[in-house]
């Protein structure tokens, strides 16, 4: 017998097995290019050309034992004074290698600190819609993901039930800017108001409360909007960040986690962080990534690419009638279900070999999200068959 | 404040770290071949050659969205079926795909194999001297972590007080052999004779009792002696696999874990270690390196440089008045504290720049660990000082 929340969690995933299992099946059966897969945030857009020679570069120039070997758990040191350096230039920080742990992607990373900071019933902040995952990284650590509900206007945070939910147990808070499913990024007035909130009830309770910023898709913003640094305006702030968006290798797990000096107990939590990330048996990030990443701090994600599909998208929706908040970042829109339920809509849009996420999925029923990190074709072709699945529904309302 | 429980992590690794800068600072002081670090399992063998020519091969052929995107959270599945197809070849099993689930390294697989199966105050046992971490993992999981004493006279595995020690609570039995510290391989004759008492238990108590093999050293063996592949004599073994050791790239965290079709609930462990993988954050192993090693599986490791090692400091140490257990497997040698305390023997070695670890830290105290994993000059070079070390301890008794 597995362990029982294990196997209630086998339970619950046996939906979206069922999703994926059904979305192969499409394909199979009316031919990949007549499945308009929506349904994950897998890049397509290539990695950068030359990560390929960069990745060669050093395997002919470099010793392959130290490429390939274990180093000091918390990364290579001449990686992480690199990253520091170029994280200085774009925010004006002042971080060395000190405040740099390597890790095994954002997910890796946030594991990472939840299981630094959490006491078993400490409490941290989601803001819905969150990504799915933070409920299980915040329960391996034996914490209670509290949950902001979803302000729908314009999907910014809900600043006064944010206020009203901090308790004297409240341990952290993660915020997703520019954030999966939305897009929405969340602005520097939202992000000044925050911090006041945490200063305040940090002041009442006389407790620390970290502010943990997961942002893989910083760099993934359009029509010229900055998502804000959120450690220049918060002391207490822990950044989660990932290579897998803005290089496009999620397949290779690699991050890392900024821990600055301003952290309360800063030296616990960086040395807490670098036993768990050898204790959770990720022991280090990978190596050979690490080296390469050093040397890609200047490069670009395919902004471009994202930009056009975002535009092409999000006109053709609007135009079939569809209701949406226009995202200024990451590769989401989260659509207004034309049905009270969002499940029953992902299930009609099936009919038309649509594949969307439930909002549900994200603690926000009545939408859906629409990954477009998909070709540009894929996005043009599904336009008519968006306008067919909204014509159908309005015929029957 | 950063958890209880890691506070308390962060004071007890204080010592480590000190070794460690120790390590560096005498380093600096001495010069780096004046300082013979045993401490170590960072192989010092290089990769084979061809890794560099697969990892270019790959780069040039395949598709880069592929190489580096995500994939289903078990892994590739031609990587699996290839290692399947493998392992058959070599033990006549007759895994597929199924049966294999790629993590990052076998810690990662240790990892992913503990939170699926265990619930609170669930039971693991292991066999001092055991590798560290073992305690960590289980407790990550709230397990308990049961230790069988030490058996000094050969390091066999003390099946007596295995029997004794199992209850209706215990969940899962770790092995690791080849043994790290001790370098000793189980025999066949204790493979089947723990079969035996685990099926006996798991009648008596009605319960699925699962035996983990941690083997990354599986192909160090020397004196043509072969470790028993478990799963051959009990069908509830579950095998945790890396090739840090047996590739040297213990950098990159790439391993897999076995769950053969025998093992109870099956089905249920399967579908809750990929689940595990996901929501520890490990998401997939590294993608590139997982191709990469379907590639290497007729590789073989550089078990000759290992053995001229292992005969050379054997013999030294031996010869020196040293008492030790020669191994067949691994890179360790453990060897009894000449001093009633094995932490006041490596405090006395360090004089002589030899950098050892106590066997306290392995749960078997009088005993220290010698990792062999360097390179022939250092160990040749490092025989006088042993001398020495020995002849002070001895003009002393």
């Amino acid at each position: 017998m597995i362990s029982k929340k294990m196997k209630q969690a086998v339970q619950d995933s046996s939906v979206i097995r069922a999703m994926f299992e059904e979305g192969k099946k499409r394909k199979e059966l009316y031919g990949a290019e007549n499945v308009f897969d929506f349904s994950l945030g897998n890049p397509n857009t290539p990695p950068p050309k030359e990560i390929n020679r960069i990745i060669s570069d050093i395997l002919q120039n470099e010793d392959p034992t130290f490429v390939h070997g274990y180093m000091n758990n918390a990364g290579y040191e001449d990686v992480r004074e690199a990253i520091a350096a170029s994280i200085n230039r774009k925010f004006g920080t002042a971080y060395g290698a000190r405040n740099i742990l390597m890790t095994t992607g954002a997910a890796g990373g946030l594991n990472v600190i939840l299981k630094t900071l959490l006491d078993p019933e400490d409490e941290v902040i989601a803001f819905a819609p969150y990504f799915v995952e933070y409920r299980s990284y915040t329960e391996n650590y034996e914490g209670r993901l509290v949950v902001v509900p979803p302000n729908t206007a314009d999907f910014q945070p809900d600043l006064k039930k944010f206020g009203e939910l901090i308790t004297s147990r409240t341990k952290a808070v993660i915020v997703n800017s520019p954030n999966n499913p939305t897009g929405v990024v969340y602005s520097e007035d939202t992000i000044k108001k925050m911090a006041e909130i945490l200063r305040k009830a940090q002041k009442e309770f006389g407790t620390s409360i970290y502010l943990i910023s997961d942002e893989p898709y910083r760099e993934l913003v359009y029509d010229g909007v900055v998502a804000p640094y959120i450690p220049l305006y918060y002391e207490n702030t822990i950044v989660a960040y990932s290579y897998s968006k803005s290089l496009s290798l999620p397949g290779e797990r690699i991050g890392y986690l900024v821990i600055p000096d301003e952290a309360a107990d800063y030296e616990d939590v960086v040395n807490g962080a670098v036993i768990a990330n050898r204790i959770l048996g990720y022991v280090n990030a990978p190596s050979l990534m690490q080296r390469v990443v050093a040397q890609c701090l200047d490069m670009e994600a395919d902004v471009e690419g994202y930009n056009r599909n975002r535009e092409a998208l999000y006109n053709g929706l609007v135009e079939a009638g569809y209701e949406c908040v226009k995202p200024q970042g990451a590769f989401y829109l989260f659509v207004k279900s034309p049905l009270e339920s969002d499940k029953d809509f992902c299930e009609l849009a099936k009919k038309y070999n649509l594949l969307l996420v439930p909002g549900s999925a994200f603690a926000c029923p009545g939408y859906v999200r629409i990954a477009y990190c998909v070709s540009y074709d894929t996005v043009v072709a599904s336009l008519p068959r968006f306008k067919e699945l909204m014509d159908e529904i309005r015929s029957k309302a």
